[in-house]
């Protein structure tokens, strides 16, 4: 399967959430299969926080990367795209493809860096509706993502009501806890700490590393699971059987956050990082409603809500309140917990069952 | 109830358990009640990673701050200060009057800093021993203590078994998971990080504040649970009720983990705060033998363990593996879990059910 990273541009204003403009913009986005001639087939898949739009596939450009959700997407798989044509684009925000806080501001011909917009979730799923009519889809079959991607996918519901049939959200939310934001604050608060940062406008000189890298150890944690890491790591130590009583990192479980740390800077930009964060905070369906419920007066879609069982970053209860606000709308609405260890990262890894699921759900789409 | 803060003088050299050696050495403590004549109704409390030796009561000095478990030690509370003489010290390694790496080198004239040996569990017992010692202490009625202070009970345990009669060992472990070491570990990043921190040698100048407090931030989720924090802040806004599309704190959790970080760096220092971590890190009762069960060979104390359903720093599951490991050697254990919402910190609040259960306790010993 090769897959082409194209690029979407839409040169006049978007209006935010905020009610700022924001334009013109770029999508970076990519597509597998194709769109039969009814255009009854297509299916969007959201990616993640540190996601983008290589969702599967070898590069055209001849690039070896697997793509975030290999396991899921291809011939055969949970989205099978010898049916479907699933598309996949790089969230607005984002910094693989897409404008966010490192794309030049036209109007300085610099870096927006922190005069860039907050950008919420609504936000990114309109980016993605110009997409749609761009690619000439008038409703997608399904729209799916985990985490941060099932957000979007909720959105979709809510915001384009009629241009989705379904939605799979797997390891998600209707609204962000205090927990989350939490565990979302700190690593903004370790990325404005590092003197590189100097308030975003970094991007003539040093990087902000050694912050993004602890704020980045943070979610590699918050993605794990206790078993998971008792399971990964143990109290193993990398190379001595005794303590060498130093500062020195001896455990694999240092070592592995310290890697995956410093692995992530050299992907990811820190300012994106920090706008990603705050779109998930603002993350409410219920904003502004007197209900959760209220969110969904509109939504004719039916769902397929996954949850795992050691997920602590959107732990089950969460998925629960959806899906009962779902239901108070007589939606039809499907939900599953899975057992799992794996955390929140099981959303990524736990492809068996989802592909069960998800082909007995999109037949019955 | 008046408490005294004393200092502790050990003149000599204090061999560890990396095979250094550390001396002299001072250790602060406080005491409250009395010593009876047959010197048989002492209680050691020790305290957790950011704690010190002012557990309960007004100082003579006239400091009005209140004691880290107040509501646990007193006349008529859990640890009755009418009947038992009750000590707590401030651990070594610490920065409350204890020798620690903000000390002041003899050798050199200057704060340890970095030079400062690593210290484990079992040193700061040792140190505690002394302490003891100079007390006329022969034995301890009870050794207790939440989380590194659970530590510090199962550590006398087994390193002075004859010299308590029982221990109470709250929302502690045997020995640290991989998710606590990686909860230490990232926070020792954030401190690596500050360039304040200046591989510790910071004394003379600035301090690393923002690394300190971004470490204690991380802290303070741990120490919550996701139902406390939802309860405490839910998705509350400290002074709008609409979002302002900024990166200022909006969210109350966010001011909250903010301010605590801050006033966290005016009575910590972060050296300290390092070297706890890695004590904590190199706790494993089961460090060199073949089971857990086997530390515990030679311990005749009687246990209370407690642990608490939303503790998921030091969860449920670790104090079983604890109790199990007690019960292979016939040990007298009891183990309560308790409802709580409180997460880690439900040590420190659920007192009542403490304070019920430590009494009877404390009459069966």
């Amino acid at each position: 399967m090769i897959s082409d990273q194209k690029i979407f541009n839409h040169e006049s204003e978007l209006k935010l959430q905020s009610g700022a403009t924001l334009g013109p913009i770029t999508l970076a986005y990519e597509t597998y299969g194709s769109l039969n001639p009814a255009r009854t087939n297509a299916i969007l898949i959201c990616h993640a926080w540190s996601g983008d739009a290589h969702l599967a596939g070898a590069s055209s450009t001849g690039e070896s990367r697997p793509g975030w959700w290999e396991e899921a997407v291809g011939p055969g798989k949970a989205f099978d795209t010898d049916k479907y044509f699933v598309v996949c684009s790089n969230v607005l925000g984002g910094c693989n493809g897409s404008t966010g806080p490192a794309s030049v501001n036209p109007a300085t011909g610099k870096p927006y860096a922190l005069s860039f917009p907050i950008v919420t979730i609504a936000d990114m799923v309109d980016a993605q509706a110009l997409l749609s009519d761009h690619l000439g889809i008038v409703y997608w079959l399904c729209v799916a993502g985990g985490s941060m991607g099932g957000m979007q996918a909720l959105q979709w519901s809510v915001s384009y009501p009629k241009r989705l049939r379904s939605a799979i959200v797997l390891a998600s939310t209707a609204r962000l806890s205090a927990q989350t934001i939490a565990l979302n604050e700190v690593p903004r608060q370790a990325i404005y700490a590092d003197p590189n940062w100097r308030k975003g406008e970094y991007y003539e000189g040093a990087r902000p590393d050694s912050g993004l890298a602890v704020a980045r150890m943070i979610g590699h944690i918050t993605f794990l699971s206790d078993a998971s890491m008792r399971e990964k790591f143990g109290r193993r130590m990398r190379i001595n059987t005794h303590y060498g009583y130093t500062f020195e990192s001896e455990f694999e479980v240092e070592t592995y956050l310290t890697y995956r740390g410093n692995q992530f800077t050299k992907r990811f930009d820190a300012n994106s990082f920090l706008y990603l964060s705050k779109a998930m905070d603002y993350f409410d369906l219920s904003y502004g409603l007197p209900s959760l419920a209220d969110a969904f007066r509109k939504t004719t879609a039916k769902f397929l809500v996954m949850s795992y069982t050691s997920d602590w970053l959107y732990p089950s209860a969460q998925s629960k309140e959806l899906v009962r606000a779902l239901l108070q709308n007589d939606i039809d609405a499907t939900y599953v917990e899975i057992n799992s260890d794996y955390g929140h990262d099981a959303f990524l890894l736990e492809v068996d069952r989802l592909a069960e699921l998800a082909r007995d759900f999109l037949k019955r789409v």
